[in-house]
């Protein structure tokens, strides 16, 4: 066991709510809980049965604290392979803290973030990969990305990382053979045979690797700016982008004070717009955002939808504009379709002739749809949407699997130029060393603290 | 049984975390649940144990949607008497979110605010008090209000107020008695111990009433203002107030994104202090809020906490807030003690004769505690703060036993007046029937829907 201390922690989000739960973990858990828990039929929680629940009251010095129902998981089969106590309790901020006090009094530590799954991890339950996909799910901010997410979690992603393990393993156990035995008759195998056994562990690191743009856009999502002239239409927009896609997370309560961000979901893509102060409060907050403040959005996001007028018809400063997006992602939106317009095409081709144009009448909700699809072609360029397929999604992951191909083309281009087969087996251990981190089976105490630190708490 | 659909929704509070449950209750809920739940062990949630928990995963067309435990406890013992699923799954709203659709796409029916509390009563598990106390009880913002709405939870306010009701049923029985019978010699007992019974009832009456002021003080809390000219130290003061005693529901998303409240625990009392604009976040914000400003809270706020500058002497502006705070519970703060200074007592006297005074150096931390005895002082006008006491805290508690008190005294002026019995059963039977509204023997549908109304999602 990685840890003979017993913690405790809050594992529900902070707020008034029906059920709060308090999580333990450790040798101690079912003791503490016994310290505390009364009960409503009188029974020993180290003699139940795993997996059993019971109702009663948290007391403190015979006074009740609350009406609880506290769910008894005795190791190996729990989250953390220990001993594990949920306490159900009553939401309420108060109360949590009251009976995480009680805990912590009989002895529990406070977890540390992500530590449950910390210690799923040192235990043996899960690798690394699986437990960082914890945290992405819990994250996830559509279903496309919670998808990728629990494919990791579930193992999808060690799966192929294992994989390319094992040929690494097996070539580089091929090459010790040689090297041990070097007058055995291997060496027509490695002439021709390891080159594309070379060829193929490349191959796979390269599909994987593939997979991480489109993971890292599912995972962290991408930032649009809706910039234009005053009174070009931009906050009917956002309104009319807002109101199709009902926002996923913009009902949590605020991670910011001071900075309104919707969050869009496009095709899977968490598309966050950002605005400095209260869109939905101002309404026309967006319109009061000039040309200067436009320019500070088109620096910062990764892409533009610039929105122009096209009742007015495309003015200088409107090209200004475009000339300021032209080395960024746009879809410049023809707004204002409804009123008389002319639509001078031409014009904006000739700053922006890469760019998506979209024609719409934002107030009546017209060419939302094509906006989206825009997008979406935009950010996944072109690229299919396999539902299925496992994708790397951690910038950790995608580093790793960089350094593995590298040193796999070092292996090849060592081959290629002939020498001598402990030249290759330098290079493959760096493959195999670089791989194992992924799954965590060679990864420093710093590294690994540095992870579980971005957990929330009671994780 | 209340009703014979299945309902469901997110019991936890919203937001990233480590657990969110998902809870449904109903006939169908085991049955519902088995549609979208695969057990890592073969098994038919109908054929387990109740209050036995099953690992496994949420699957959609089998597609595994998330890795979860389900919790299964069958009636009637149960939070709301009827078969009760609580699916413990990741805290991602994504995930709750999917998992819930997918629950209600099953045929559950997504559960109103409070709905599960209100099956708890209208099963009959629960008297109206308790449930009421349920949202009390969630709600509490210090440990005082959580233990008031506890003890009415564990049924301390109806244990007395049945014991009210008992007396009434008493009197009521023995008052018809007497008119059935007229001729038997109960006329004695009537003209002496009747008068004496009336009193007994009337004040048990009274003294539960007379608790509700600090019930509604414990379970609200007070509005409080920092009112004073620019720089005599009001962020200072909020600071050092802040600091020692820490919030208990700052660190809680912001409910809104333009007020900020702070909410002070002092000695069980919930002291808010309002400001308009991100007090945390401007550190100088309070000081900027000129004499205009502080008059506005000098209207809003319960309880007044007039700053003055003892270094810079009472000037007119200071004199000024003192006269409009006249009708206010005020503490005025004698700050800047740690700089030369002069202590014009008599001038803070003369306009506000009755206002504790309180010599700070809020920049030191000095005099804080004395600030917390007077504002505990003033807001519990001495009273003795009893921790046992059963307390009403409830609105619509104080009105029912005000009605119940003036019809008591109704009995009594017509008992002393000498009236037939008859007279007095009227009154006698208005005055239950207004204790019954508090447990809900007798309450209409429509003040049921409205209580449970203002209950959270998911109780």
């Amino acid at each position: 066991m990685y840890s003979n201390d017993t913690i405790a922690a809050i594992a529900t989000a902070v707020g008034e709510s029906g059920i709060g739960i308090i999580r333990i973990s450790g040798p101690e858990a079912i003791a503490i809980t016994n310290q505390v828990f009364e009960p409503k039929q009188d029974k020993d929680l180290n003699e139940v049965e795993s997996y059993t629940a019971h109702y009663g009251h948290i007391v403190e010095e015979e006074q009740v604290v609350d009406e609880v129902i506290t769910l008894v998981m005795k190791e190996p089969k729990t989250y953390t392979k220990e001993d594990v106590v949920e306490i159900n309790c009553h939401g309420g901020t108060v109360v949590l803290r009251k009976i995480l006090d009680l805990i912590l009094n009989q002895g529990a530590r406070l977890a540390e973030p992500g530590e449950f799954t910390k210690r799923a991890f040192l235990n043996g339950r899960i690798d690394l990969a699986q437990a960082e996909a914890v945290a992405d799910l819990i994250q996830s901010k559509t279903e496309a990305s919670m998808e990728v997410a629990l494919d990791q979690l579930e193992g999808g992603l060690s799966d192929q990382v294992n994989d390319i393990r094992q040929d690494l393993i097996a070539l580089l156990a091929h090459l010790e053979a040689t090297i041990d035995f070097p007058e055995d008759e291997i060496e027509d195998f490695q002439s021709e045979e390891l080159g594309a056994r070379i060829d193929t562990v490349q191959q796979k690191i390269d599909d994987l690797l593939a997979t991480s743009e489109r993971g890292k856009i599912l995972k962290e999502g991408v930032e649009a700016a809706i910039v234009g002239r005053p009174n070009v239409g931009k906050s009917s927009l956002l309104n009319a982008l807002v109101r199709e896609k009902r926002a996923i997370v913009t009902d949590i309560p605020g991670t910011t004070r001071d900075v309104i961000e919707e969050v869009i979901n496009i095709d899977g893509i968490p598309v966050k717009i950002i605005d400095t102060a209260g869109i939905r409060n101002a309404e026309n907050q967006i319109e009061k955002i000039g040309v200067e403040k436009s320019e500070e959005y088109l620096t910062k996001a990764e892409l533009i939808l610039l929105v122009v007028d096209i009742s007015d018809g495309i003015t200088d400063e409107d090209k200004r504009l475009m000339r300021d997006a032209q080395n960024k992602e746009v879809v410049v939106i023809a707004n204002k379709l409804d009123l008389e317009h002319q639509l001078e095409l031409e014009k904006i081709k000739e700053i922006l002739p890469e760019a998506a144009i979209v024609k719409t009448a934002a107030i009546a909700n017209q060419g939302i749809n094509e906006l989206e699809d825009a997008i979406a072609n935009l950010v996944y360029s072109g690229k299919i949407n396999a539902q299925e397929e496992t994708m790397v999604s951690s910038l950790r992951h995608k580093k790793a699997l960089e350094r593995a191909k590298e040193n796999v083309s070092d292996v090849k281009s060592t081959w290629e130029q002939g020498l001598p087969n402990d030249f290759l087996t330098i290079d493959l251990r760096a493959a195999l060393e670089a791989v194992n981190e992924i799954t965590g089976d060679a990864v420093g105490e710093d590294i690994i603290d540095q992870i579980f630190a971005d957990f929330c708490l009671g994780k």
